[in-house]
Parts: C-alpha cells; sequence; structure tokens
C-alpha cells in the first residue's frame, strides 16, 4: 500500500486556464481502464521538456525531443499507457508520428505541435489504430476541470492517482500551478518510466521556463529511486499558458524565484509521491548526506544506500541491521573516506561513530525507528560542507510480485 | 534452492599436505553447528590473500593485510561465522588480535603469524571468549582429511556447502589442489560477504603466487553478483605448501601457465558456486557482452543487467521481459552507443536488432529459454572487440525473505 499517500480529491486539484483534458478507454491492453489522454494549450502557451537519459530511450522521446527543437507552438500532449514504444527502432518513430499526425487531423494542428508519450511494457509495437480509435472520444470530453481523470489516465502499476497544486500571487494577479504524474517502478535519479506534467497560467517567457524545469527536477525526480532502474520513457513536461495577465516573469524579474519554488514544490511533492506509491512499498525513507566534500559524492553515498537491496529489505523487516548500511557507505566510491570520522543517524539517534556502534546505542532505539513508516537516514561524512538529500522506498515481497507478473 | 549445485562429498575433497584443518561448535550465534575453523600450514607455505575494497572493511580485514605485509611466515588461519567483527572500530581491532594471540599460544606461534576471519552480522561485537573458548576442540581435530567439515564451517546463510579438488601434473609430480568458499549474498565484484581458502601442495615462489592470486580473483570472484552489494569482510587466501617435490614455480616456469589456470579453474568453480547458492536464486544467469571498446564498458554494460532488480525478477518469473534488458543495455554508461548496431540475444535466439525486436523472433522462443535454470544473455555491441563475462542469479520472494529475516 501506498505510504501515507491518498489520491488528490477531484476538487482539489484546480484547472489552469488554458488547458483542457480529455480523456478515453482506448483498450491499449486491459479493458475498463482510461489509458489514452490528451491535454490542449491554448494559443501562445510556452512548453519545456526535460527526458531520460536512456540511450534506448523511446521513440515518442525521441520525437518530443526534435519537436520541441522545432519551437513549432506546441498545442497539445498526446499520452497512451500500456505500451512503450521503446526498443522499437524506426518502426516506432513511425507509429508514434502517425499518432501525432491523426490528432493532428482532428484538432487541426501541425504533427509537430503535439507531443507524443508512452508508457507501459518495452519491445512491443504501438497498437497505433487503438490509439487513433480512442482520439474522438478523449476531444469530445476535453475540459479545463478533468485534471483528477487525467491523473488516473496515465497510471501503470500505481496504485493512487497523483496530482497536486497551489495558488500563489504574483504582482497581484492569483496563479494557479497544476500538476499530475505517474511512476512506481524503475524509477531512478534523471527520471524512471516517469512521467510529470505540470501546468501554470502565469506569464513567463521561455528561456525563465527552461530555467525553472532544470532546477526543479534537480531538486525532485533526479532526487528519487525505486530500484535503481532508469527508464526509457521518462518525460517531464512544464507548460505555462500567459492566460494570469501578470507581467511576463523572466529570469531578472523580482518573482521569478517565487515562481520557481513553487513550481519546484509541486515537482517534489509529485516526485515523493511516485516514491511513496513505489512499486510493494511499506516504508518512505530520507537519506541525507552532509558533510561531504562536493554533492557528487554526497550522491554516491546516497544512492549506494538508497539502491542497496539488503538495505531495503532490511527496513522492510524494520530490522535495525545498520551494518548494511555502513557497509554501504563503505563501497561507495568515496575516495579516502575516514570511516572513524563520520557519523550515522537513523532519525533522531546517533549509531554509528568512531567507525563503529555509539557507545550509547541502545538497539531497542534502532527497533523503534525502524517502525516508523517515514524515516530518516543521516550521514555526516565529516569532510566538508556539501550535502544531498535522496528519497526511496523499502523492498518487499510485493516488489517481486508486481514485477514477476507484470505482464501476466 | 541452490541451481543445479551440491554439496561434494567428503572422499571427493582431497586432502593437501601440508594444510589440516579443524572445527568446532562454537555457539557463536547458534546452537548445534560448527562455526570456528582453525586451519594450520606447514612451515615454510607461502599465503597470499586479496580482500575487499570496502572502506568499512572488517576488523579481521585490516590484521590480514597489515600481518601478511609484515611476511612472518604464515602458519595458521582461523575462521569464525556468526559475526562480521565489522563496523567495530578500535575494539574489533582489539578483539581479533585476541583471537589470534590465544590460537597462538596453544599452538606455539606469534600472533602475526595468524590470520583471522569472521563473517555474520556487522556492527556487533565479536564474542572472543567464545571463539577462544572453541579453538581446544577445533585444534583436538585438525586433520588433512576435513575439507567438507571446513566448508561446513565457514557457511552462514549458504544452504550448501562449497568446494572442488583437481589434480594436475608438474614436471612428472602429482600436484593436488583443493579450495572451500562461503558466501550467497551481499555479492559482487571485489567480493562480498564471500570467503574463499585454496590450497595447493605445489611448490611456487611467493610472487607467482601473488600473481596467480590476482589473475584467478578477476577471472572468477570478480565477476559475480547476487545484489550488488560489497561486503565489508570479503577474503580470498591462496595457500602453497611446497611439499609436493615439484620444481619451484616462478613466473618465467613453462608450467606457470598450468598452475595458474588449474588454480584459476579451482577460483571459478567456488565463485560460480556462491552464485548458483545466491540467496533464494531459481535461475543461474551468464552475462556475456563482446564487442565492446574495452573490458570496462563491458563490465558496465553487464552489471547494468546483471544488477537490475527489473530484469531479476522478470527471469525468475521466466518472462521474457527483454526491453527491460534494453533500457539496462541504454543507462549502463557507454559513451556514443549505437543502440541500432547492437543485437541482443536470450541463449542463441537473436531477440534485438536496428534497435527493436528482431523481425523473426517469436515470444515463445524467449520463453523456451527463460524456463531452462541456465540462461546465457549475450549482447554484441558491434563496435570493438573487447568482451568480457559475469555471472549472477536471479531475484525471488526468498531473496525477500532471507534478507529480511536474517538477524530474526
Amino acid at each position: 500500500m501506498p505510504v501515507n499517500l491518498t489520491a488528490p480529491q477531484a476538487s482539489s486539484l484546480l484547472p489552469v486556464r488554458g488547458v483542457k483534458l480529455g480523456f478515453s478507454e482506448a483498450h491499449m491492453r486491459k479493458a475498463n481502464r482510461k489509458d489514452v489522454l490528451v491535454m490542449t494549450l491554448v494559443e501562445g502557451s510556452k512548453v519545456a521538456g526535460v527526458f531520460t537519459l536512456n540511450q534506448f530511450c523511446a521513440a515518442p522521446v525521441i520525437l518530443c525531443k526534435d519537436f520541441l527543437a522545432q519551437k513549432p507552438g506546441v498545442r497539445a500532449l498526446l499520452v497512451n499507457t500500456g505500451c512503450a514504444n521503446a526498443g522499437t527502432g524506426e518502426d516506432g518513430l513511425n507509429r508514434a508520428k502517425q499518432t501525432c499526425d491523426a490528432l493532428g487531423n482532428l484538432l487541426h494542428l501541425q504533427a509537430n505541435q503535439i507531443l507524443p508519450f508512452s508508457t507501459g511494457v518495452i519491445l512491443e509495437p504501438l497498437p497505433v489504430e487503438k490509439v487513433i480509435a480512442g482520439l474522438p472520444a478523449a476531444i469530445a470530453n476535453l475540459k479545463e476541470d478533468n485534471w483528477l481523470h487525467a491523473a488516473e489516465a496515465i497510471m501503470t502499476t500505481d496504485i493512487v492517482a497523483k496530482g497536486t497544486s497551489r495558488q500563489i500571487q504574483l504582482g497581484g494577479k492569483t496563479i494557479t500551478i497544476t500538476g499530475i504524474s505517474k511512476g512506481s517502478g524503475m524509477i531512478h535519479p534523471n527520471m524512471a518510466t516517469m512521467l510529470g506534467y505540470i501546468a501554470t497560467d502565469a506569464a513567463v517567457s521561455q528561456s525563465a521556463l527552461e530555467s525553472i524545469i532544470h532546477y526543479a527536477v534537480n531538486k525532485s525526480f533526479n532526487c528519487i529511486t525505486v530500484d535503481g532502474d532508469t527508464s526509457t520513457n521518462d518525460s517531464l513536461i512544464l507548460m505555462a499558458t500567459n492566460l494570469a495577465a501578470n507581467a511576463e516573469i523572466t529570469e531578472a524579474s523580482k518573482d521569478f524565484i517565487t515562481l520557481r519554488d513553487a513550481l519546484t514544490e509541486v515537482a517534489i511533492e509529485l516526485a515523493q509521491a511516485i516514491v511513496r506509491d513505489g512499486e510493494g512499498a511499506t516504508k518512505f525513507m530520507t537519506v541525507t548526506i552532509e558533510g561531504g566534500r562536493d554533492v557528487a559524492e554526497c550522491r554516491k553515498v546516497a544512492y549506494a544506500i538508497a539502491h542497496s537491496p539488503l538495505i531495503k529489505t532490511a527496513f522492510f523487516a524494520s530490522d535495525p541491521n545498520l551494518g548494511r548500511i555502513l557497509a554501504a557507505i563503505g563501497y561507495a566510491g568515496v575516495e579516502r573516506l575516514d570511516v572513524n570520522a563520520l557519523k550515522l543517524y537513523l532519525g533522531e539517534v546517533l549509531v554509528a561513530e568512531n567507525g563503529g556502534r555509539a557507545l550509547a546505542y541502545q538497539e531497542e532505539q534502532g527497533s523503534a525507528v525502524m517502525k516508523e513508516q517515514e524515516i530518516l537516514v543521516r550521514v555526516d561524512l565529516a569532510r566538508g560542507h556539501a550535502s544531498c538529500t535522496v528519497w526511496t522506498c523499502d523492498f518487499s515481497y510485493d516488489y517481486v510480485k508486481i514485477n514477476a507478473d507484470y505482464r501476466s
């Protein structure tokens, strides 16, 4: 069950002026579920995207990057679940393109004004005819207050729909931000079968939007991991419709930071929701590394801990087998680490120092922390001032079950 | 259950002249099991060791390296299970030293002539008094044909004892090689809660012995992974007693390669046995990467595949979800990889080429291979002539169960 995560109320996902969402049941893989999503953007909207670094990136990712580079004025997004259209070569590109052509014909847009996204099984051909057959129904129900339906339409192994909204004031105008995400396995920094869509009605320059998306992704989706796998299809899209009547935000605006931080908060909440819904998750772990020489070495240690199946199974069992954490710190690859100087904390409890168990530490203290659903692992490397935080979940029987059975 | 692995017959593990083995039940962690092992070496034996690269290496590892550097003429090895004596700081060093002192007194040796080894739970103090109390019984039953008992005495979560022997001819003399190993979880290149002891009665120079152990470990223990964790205690020891009356083997001897390859064969068999007994393993996977620019990039791809929980659970389920393998190749970190040029094979079946599924591939072919207990995954990167092979196992419910329950 997801860790402290429930689906948002439909009413809590605020409409963003200029963004409409429509969905349909196209029987992509299973019956009776929404599996095609169409989003439309009012003319003049600005769009920025970041995508997986996986070299086997999916056909829709290749098209998205290509279309965004053409600066065609993106006016619609098309998402399907059930098939990732990845590992599909030239044929996959043609199929993704066909779906854009079809939606373009229906909406009177050029194909390159439509960004395509797919998530699901890799290495299978996209059933183009099913996607296309689903488009008229999706277009017919395009509405501004369909965000919850949209969040549901992009789910795969997700247990709960993920979405959140914020409102802020910029220059006396109320700005709305709403975002949705999906993903629960194959989650890793640099993202992984993770889709995220965040829209705002703020007026923002293209350059500021690009700056914000890179800042936000590094503070959010690039700080989560479920199983260390980086997917072929990860995409995060940030959209601004310019309808809020605020003065256009540029990187020089005094309100730039306000907007950036609000969008980043939404990205963090959506990213953490993915971990909370991690396949088989029963615990939400925050791994914070402090006192590093640079952020890179902090991240090495954080991910050594967050990826270790031995540590993740011990957390599942609420077993304070802390030696496994020390072992992970030891093999993380930090040069000339002084194992006698570092300190390891579980929650507020000092667990290890001077190269071994802290003298005052009692196993009951560790057990008490391990029984919580939200656990902080903190390491002070005691060699500098850099820090980082990574979020992950534990590793349970259900992780194996879900991933052994995924295609059956 | 271990994959195609059964414990050796006692008679199949050949005595090595000059090596005696004794064991006892010291109640280190559980009653009624051998948990202390003493090995003695005839005077004049040569010893070489390689150890974990984990910076949180255990106290006995620190002592072993220190003692070997002192070139004291190692005459005995002392192994305990139940406690790893790792993450134990200065106190752990003192405790390990005390056990060497005690065995030294009983055998009339200096403490630095004794190499200590521990395996078990990390971060707990070594119960020195239990180890010492177990020594007299172990010494009392020192015998040359106790290899199977020795293999059993070093087991932790291992299901079956691991050992093998070979005999070769060097210059008209019969040379015996016998080795034992333990380890089943936390297994990774550069070794991990893995102990290996290989003895031969050949006369070998110290320099040749060092050369052979590094060659052998790179072809064996550094090519296996169960869960990607590198332990604090891994040690491989190669011992040569000089009693076979052969002309001493140096790196210049014409028989050097013969001896090296025989010892390496033993090391490979012992290393593969650890994977076959991997925690919860139901499949033995060989991952071979060919056509790389260098071995380093081949290993990146091999380990990306061998470490992926998504791939390992799919193998457990006999599900030819080959897209997960393509995804792993894609995120392995090979620079400027041409995904359209590489080829992926499952067993003899060409699965993917031209960036997607091979035209002739039928899912039934993949399913048939996945149902086997021994599976070959082969990738041709098509960009050079380097290659590597890594062995791993699948990821099952039992892996989670074993590691969630390990300390209970």
